[in-house]
């Protein structure tokens, strides 16, 4: 059962090679960047000002196929898939929390990016602490990770991106 | 350009209908299921134990159309989509963090769920604090919300579902 989902935008950021880029928001140091709403969907923006961060969902489109048994860049052991955050995953759906700085029409001005240059959007939510956070949630064994790694390389990527930068 | 997502799994619960269904998680006063992940995906499991929560990215096969405008359940007003957790969107696709109970094999039994019966699976992540937790973002609209309904109806659903449960 192929199910098909459509870009509602894309997201523009100054990250274009997987080597060197942050791994999770919380790793950016405030990296900025953009993500552009189509124009069917702008009016859908109402309201998201007043919420400090939002949901990104998008299309992991320069990952590679996935594998069940990875490397995570936080370990130097092979975990399950699923255990993990990277980004080779069965249906790379890439789910990152940013900082809203504003909204300008059709494009938010985000804060806290790890997402790559030219990724398609699927969804937008809004951050909801009610329903989101959960500060004392065991995180099994990323409690402690035995890489310090914050930085991702190009394990999970497939095509060559361009040079590093000093990303 | 569109793209193609392939169910990895399927969630089972005891929500057969929209109407009554907890709108979140965290007001589903810790109602069980299951999430019975395909076999080829299920080596992919190894070392989730330990997570207290997972993220569940699902399809919302029994969403109706998406509009850009709708009175969200918190509410009595209308509110742009994107600023809402509504489940009819362009792309309809849910996110829940539910407590992880245990693993068997290829299923995973869990709570505080409000993901109705057959929903199709697409990802699996674990919750990580660090990454996921910011209890004092500020929640927008939602600080001071107009409507204090916990449980859906049918206003973001297509079809008819069978009689309403005690749910």
């Amino acid at each position: 059962m192929p199910l098909i989902v459509r870009p509602i935008g894309m997201i523009h950021s100054p990250l274009e090679d997987p080597a060197g880029a942050p791994i999770q928001p919380v790793y950016a140091d405030g990296l900025t960047g953009a993500v552009e709403i189509l124009e069917p969907f702008a009016e859908g923006l109402a309201d998201l000002e007043g919420f400090d961060r939002v949901w990104l969902l998008y299309w992991c489109h320069r990952s590679a196929e996935a594998r069940m048994r990875v490397v995570p860049y936080r370990d130097t052991r092979q975990r399950g898939l699923f255990a993990t955050r990277a980004p080779s995953r069965p249906n790379p759906i890439g789910l990152s929390c940013v900082r809203l700085l504003r909204i300008e029409r059709n494009v938010l001005h985000v804060a806290d990016l790890d997402i790559l240059d030219g990724t398609p959007l699927l969804d937008l939510k809004p951050y909801v602490p009610e329903f989101d956070s959960f500060p004392d949630s065991r995180p099994g064994w990323l409690a402690r990770p035995n890489a310090p790694r914050r930085r991702a390389d190009r394990r999970f990527h497939d095509r060559p991106g361009p040079p590093q930068t000093s990303a």
